[in-house]
């Protein structure tokens, strides 16, 4: 099973696709992040996000999809402008017809380091050791994108638990 | 000029087109809600406002077109989802290469009414004089499409004042 890993944003949005093997083995395949920039008009941010999008699904062709469920404690600006990108994100998964399903940071955190109160030092160093990797991948959303894409196989392995497709 | 005007939200997204002749006069081309429902899947719902958007736009080829800029006080869920909705209504704007302005309630309340503390009553009862309807036009949504196309129409005559691709 291959699974792509997202973490949503209008200035970085981190990728990641891991191939679980049959054995339960975690192996990357590909990961980075798609950048935009201000100077950027914010309907063209937009566009190359959704392009980025289905570029990696058409060259790797995921199984599915994992996107991170965002909160934000006051910034609604910022949530509309994350929310835009996610917006771009899951239509191209939904052209696709790829199944999808959303995980809180929490569960995020819970699936790859036994803990829901890890920290970002925490999850890059299981993130590298889980996946074989010699150095933590950067940026930090490239980590998360990683993170995401391992906490949906550790939970479709469980028969599991994410906030599926709402 | 033919102005597609948008009131973006997941469950209810209203459209409003008005041509603009020479003379400056407004004439209601189409007008309606893309409606998508509760039980059926968040990216399918996307993926219906972003088919819906798109048919419009091929259907009526416009030259603008113009959102409303929304701002929420508290619920940054509610932020999230009608962001995701913005999203896709974006990306086709921009995939069909058309120029996009945001407007703030306070700027389309005041290109109608007059005044920018203008109720939603008032705003249906302008939109109906100034276009010439029988009634008003429901939903809320459509009658507030509509405003943010007479407001563009308003503003594009003034050589003002939206804010541009942002």
């Amino acid at each position: 099973m291959i699974i792509l890993g997202i973490d949503p944003g209008t200035a970085t949005t981190g990728y990641g696709i891991v191939r679980q093997d049959t054995s339960g083995k975690l192996i990357p395949i590909d990961f980075g992040a798609i950048l935009t920039f201000p100077e950027t008009p914010v309907i063209e941010r937009l566009s190359q996000i959704y392009d980025a999008v289905n570029l990696l699904i058409d060259k790797h062709s995921p199984d599915a999809v994992a996107t991170e469920r965002l909160f934000f404690s006051k910034n609604e600006t910022t949530a509309i402008s994350v929310g835009r990108a996610i917006g771009v994100i899951l239509l191209a998964i939904a052209q696709h017809n790829l199944p999808w399903t959303e995980y809180t940071p929490m569960q995020v955190k819970q699936a790859v380091t036994g803990t829901g109160s890890a920290d970002k030092k925490q999850i890059q160093w299981m993130v590298t050791r889980l996946l074989g990797l010699k150095a933590a991948p950067k940026p930090d959303d490239t980590a998360d994108a990683l993170a995401i894409a391992i906490c949906h196989a550790h939970s479709a392995k469980l028969g599991a638990l994410g906030v599926r497709n709402r």
